[in-house]
């Protein structure tokens, strides 16, 4: 795109004044994780759609066919469950170059079923197609929801939390952009890190259960790097908040490929994208309640932060004076790298 | 694709077997023009997708934005037309390549939100990347449906018939891959074959007419050619059908558009693909009645043949003896001109 444009926002911002109101059976429309439409009277009814490119999302150098398969239905789940809603369906659309074999295309569709039978989704349609030139693929995955979590409901005085750790997928995309390992980090941490960039796990159960449990206010999931995303999650709310960077959850792994790297861990948890963490704000009397109970499913949750009165958007703080991070990577910005090699 | 894959039926008949059984809520799952899905008891929810590409299948040399916005979602809807539903919601997953202008991607939404906003149809959401070489568009619609009509409920007996005129968008591509319009043919004629293929009409009412007047036995849309896919609607029933190329309707724009290129007219109605007219069968007392009420909404309906017992395939005849004519296209061959570009 040309950079007049103004950034993925801006394009946002102008879709949504295009399409206008939401229209009948609408609940929710463009700017949050999914649509919330209602096909029948208080039936919540979720819908979201990615699109994966190579050399934009993905390289074929280091990717199979089945970690694209995996990966590209992981992303819309991801944002199924940043509503707190149960997947149900998904359609796939692929198009191949010339020269692809059955057999790739079959392990993308292994790829594919893998994660989706681990989350009881069937796969119920889609579209084929040649391509001109590289893999490209668009899901489309259907859920339902009893009651989905929004952007737009966050409070001044909630605390802002996040789950797991943060910059892993940043991590695993520098060392898979390396021409060979990184020199010292164990092979444990390289793979470690490597899998949460080519096979994302979205926190689906986890995000089922938060939005139960009650205190909840607003919910999404980190796709594009807490440093956009969470702005965004503001912007919604017409909120601001205060994140102390040094409770960023960081794991032994990210800091690892790091130091090797000579990278700044910080940078990728904070702007690195595409770690599919859930970013939450909540009660703050809720929040070792929710705490406890994640930490009860296996999962790991990290209050970062604080919910301010006012539109002001993000701040961050370091030791209690504000400083400046890295903002994340947009998706839509021209850049010779895939979308993630900008930590 | 490499040519030992067999085909885009092949490759269905693998991604089938390989999704396996339907699973929970799937009442039709791949193989028709939308999934059917169940999200409460007895409500039926039609889910649809397709992938646009450029050079597959639209050039920028004759293709503006507004007309790859319409078409991306004019093939979606005719998919929910094709089972007599009704389209609500859409999302559009849009890339285009640097250099890109806003005003090149408000264009395509225009387009695209016309013929919504015809349909009573709301986009409610999308997703916008960087592409590295070409437009690329991808759009999902839900819709709902009393009586979904599927493909493989034909039965032996049946009226074969279609809507409209056929070989019309093989006509206009044929007119837009021409360097100058053809010598010869009047301007009407060569707009309304270029519109046809580059901004067609589904046929929504009149597929919602059809389904509920009684006696339509099954339905699809025509996108890939009568001889690629009444084979399909054939497979799925278990049936055959003799169809006689003398009866396949075709209209004078097309005829004069062939005689002025020196191609068969009735090669491009059998195998031009992208029509988007209705193929139906019905019960043979009900053929008159059907035809008279979509008259009466200023529709053709054209009987073309008959099904007949026995998964026998599609046979051709001419003034009683048998012939063999254009079979289709198929979108996932490999091929250097867009698609439809064979007929």
């Amino acid at each position: 795109m040309s950079d007049d444009r103004g950034g993925e926002e801006a394009l946002i911002r102008a879709i949504r004044a295009l399409a206008g109101s939401a229209g009948d059976g609408v609940r929710v429309g463009i700017g949050d994780d999914c649509a919330v439409l209602e096909p029948a009277p208080g039936l919540a009814l979720l819908a979201t759609t990615d699109l994966l490119l190579e050399d934009v999302h993905f390289r074929r150098r280091w990717a199979e066919p089945a970690d694209i398969g995996w990966k590209a239905l992981a992303v819309n789940l991801s944002d199924i469950a940043a509503m707190g809603g149960r997947p149900r369906w998904a359609l796939v659309a692929l198009a191949c170059p010339e020269g692809t074999t059955a057999a790739e295309i079959a392990a993308f569709y292994e790829g594919a079923l893998a994660i989706t039978r681990a989350h009881g989704v069937a796969i119920v349609g889609g579209d084929t197609s040649s391509s001109p030139d590289g893999w490209l693929v668009n899901v489309t995955v259907l859920g339902d929801a009893v009651a989905p979590r929004l952007r737009s409901t966050a409070r001044p005085g909630d605390v802002v939390a996040v789950t797991g750790a943060l910059g892993r997928s940043a991590a695993g995309l520098a060392v898979l952009e390396c021409d060979r390992p990184p020199a010292g980090v164990a092979d444990d941490d390289v793979a470690q890190v490597t899998g949460a960039h080519r096979r994302p796990h979205p926190r689906v159960s986890e995000a089922q259960w938060l939005a139960q449990a009650g205190g909840v206010t607003a919910m999404m999931d980190l796709s594009d790097g807490l440093g956009l995303d969470l702005p965004r999650l503001l912007a919604e709310s017409g909120a601001g908040a205060l994140v102390d960077v040094e409770h960023v959850p960081m794991d032994a792994a990210t800091r690892a490929v790091a130091a090797a790297l000579g990278a700044d861990p910080l940078a990728w948890a904070t702007g690195g994208g595409e770690d599919y963490e859930l970013l939450l704000t909540c009660e703050p009397a809720a929040f070792e309640r929710l705490q406890r109970g994640l930490g009860d499913i296996g999962a790991r949750l990290t209050a970062i932060g604080e919910v301010t009165a006012g539109a002001t958007g993000m701040r961050w703080s370091a030791g209690g004076r504000e400083v400046t991070v890295a903002r994340g990577f947009e998706h839509f910005a021209a850049r010779p790298a895939p979308s993630g090699a900008r930590p």
